[in-house]
């Protein structure tokens, strides 16, 4: 499938939880698929930490350029794009093209940098919202999306609970933990503790704070994988097969080398301001706050049909976290479904091809399209 | 329980596992109790990454001088300083007194820094029975450690088996898994990446690169508590009560707070070069290594009755681990005891005053008391 990115301008100003506006934003977005007559078949696909827009796919003579999600979304995949219009969109903030740090502030004619706004889960969502008034979208068939992206899904049937069907909720949880909190500060002050950093104006000093996201990628990445498949992959393998070298610096296991690769090949491509806003719309993302933590009478506005998907060794949005958005649906009587997949891979898996997974995703959106015939 | 430290100068050479000696050295070391007249009451203490040969008591007129280990050392205490003669030694490459990075080199008369060569666990324990050699004890009692220190009770029961009686492993591992050594890899490379790293050779410039140690630190806390118990401890309060400020860069959150605290602590007291060393006698250690991986044939020699404590929330060293080391020991037909200690605290546990932890290290070093009444 070969796709192309577009973008769209807005000029009114979007009211952000943290207080100020953006105004004059641009949104990235990609879409799949046909938009049917009646508008109906709209599936909108929400991106994690370091995703954008670019879900599935290839760009025209790049063909190493396979979008995020492309096992799961395309002609004849589990989200089938010969009967969906599928939309992916890049949130504020983020460095894949839409309004984000790297780009000039209308208000003082200087590039944001450290001055974005924090932007939360409830403003993407709603910038999502104006992006799709845009293209006259007045209910989604379905929201759907993992980890971050799944709060997102979530976050849809409560603030906009009238336009959206069905959310698919992959890998998620109904908020952090102080855990995931923790390891999300470690990678904050990496990055903010990079001389290269400049207090996050470090566009003007031609530099970029790569040590620290260097740091904050391999921190993200262990936490990523289970220990079960780190084993598996890597364990305790020498780099040079031939017994250790002896240093404290050098690579020795295998682990370390792909730690490093990881965290070489990240630093080339992401912003450090955008991994700092990111990091807090996951921190700060909690419905239940507004309702002394009761999780179930956060979601009682819901409406959609819900397919909650969780993997057995996921320990950083573990299957327990699914299960308390599933109590509180239950609480409320709502529809769901939901599977919990026994998959090594750890937080990854929501972006791997397991079959099983792929199964229940398949047959939801089957029964949502039997649903639009 | 007032005690102070004392040191002792060893010139002879002592060879590494990495290849180069280290001579002329200093082991920093304390002693509590009284060694009986046959010598066969003597218990040695080894400690982990950032403790030190200061196990129990205080430092005259330094309340706050409390050693690390002292609920578990002392008159009366589970393993009571009036029946053994307890001794707790520094460990080379350290930065507590013994010999280590910051001392200077007698081949080159300049401060060791980065060329302190690589220490092993095995080095450690061929250092430590030196010591016990100077002090005329040919036979411990016991060798007794938590985590890293547990390896190296392990350790001395395999290079050493007619001088242990007993070993007491505590929250250890036969060696690390890929995903902890990826933990201590993040760390190190936070360290060396630094600026104020230098290569190593910090001290002559005058600076410390405490910018890498504060996140090794905040990575090895985070690895220290379980999840629940940083749940219970922090949760998502924010610090300043009344709802988020809205920052990417400022403390928003407890965790937040306790962690910064707790590198900045770290960063003011420990060597950066010591962080490198330990954390990299931690990854070599693997006795199964020698044997294609077979931990029983590797655990073969010991001769000593063994006791195995493991904390059930302890996911650094999980209880799989220290079965592993009871599989192994049964596959050989020594004589141990295993508890599973049912705790929150995660790896921390060993270090905290649990009733039934005390309660069976207790039991365990009365039977060894009345082994030698």
């Amino acid at each position: 499938m070969i796709v192309s990115p577009q973008s769209m301008s807005f000029s009114q100003p979007l009211p952000l939880r943290s207080g100020p506006s953006v105004r004059d934003y641009i949104l990235a977005f990609e879409t799949y698929g046909t938009l049917n007559a009646d508008r109906s078949n709209a599936v909108l696909i929400c991106h994690a930490l370091n995703a954008s827009h670019h879900v599935a796919g290839q760009y025209e003579g790049q063909p190493d350029s396979t979008g995020w999600w492309d096992t799961m979304i395309g002609p004849g995949k589990p989200v089938d794009t010969e009967r969906f219009f599928v939309i992916g969109v890049n949130n504020l903030g983020s460095c894949f093209g839409s309004t984000g740090p790297m780009h000039v502030n209308p208000d003082t004619g200087k590039v944001y940098g450290a001055d974005f706004p924090v932007v939360t889960v409830e403003d993407w969502v709603d910038a999502q919202a104006r992006l799709l008034d845009a293209m006259g979208i007045a209910q989604l068939a379905a929201v759907m999306g993992g980890s971050l992206g799944g709060m997102q899904a979530l976050s849809w049937t409560l603030l906009y609970p009238q336009r959206v069907r069905h959310a698919v909720v992959v890998a998620s949880a109904p908020n952090l933990t102080a855990e995931n909190i923790a390891f999300n500060e470690v990678a904050r002050r990496a990055i903010v503790t990079d001389p290269d950093f400049h207090g996050g104006h470090f566009y003007e000093h031609g530099v970029v704070p790569k040590r620290g996201l260097r740091i904050a990628r391999m921190i993200g990445h262990i936490t990523y994988l289970s220990d079960d498949v780190m084993n598996e992959k890597f364990g305790r393998q020498l780099r040079r097969g031939v017994g250790p070298r002896y240093s404290t610096q050098d690579v020795e296991f295998q682990i370390e080398s792909y730690l490093r690769h990881q965290g070489d090949k990240f630093s080339e491509y992401f912003d450090a301001n955008t991994y700092l806003l990111i990091t807090r719309a996951l921190d700060y993302f909690d419905p239940a706050l507004a309702h002394e933590g009761s999780l179930s009478r956060a979601l009682a506005p819901a409406l959609a049909n819900f397919l909650l998907v969780s993997f057995t060794t996921d320990w950083r949005f573990a299957p327990r976290r699914s299960r308390e958005i599933v109590k509180a649906l239950l609480d409320n009587r709502r529809g769901l479904s939901y599977a919990e997949i026994e998959a090594p891979h750890g937080h990854d898996a929501f972006l791997l091809e397991d079959p099983r997974y792929m199964g229940v995703v398949r047959a939801y959106f089957e029964r949502i399209a039997r649903e639009l015939a």
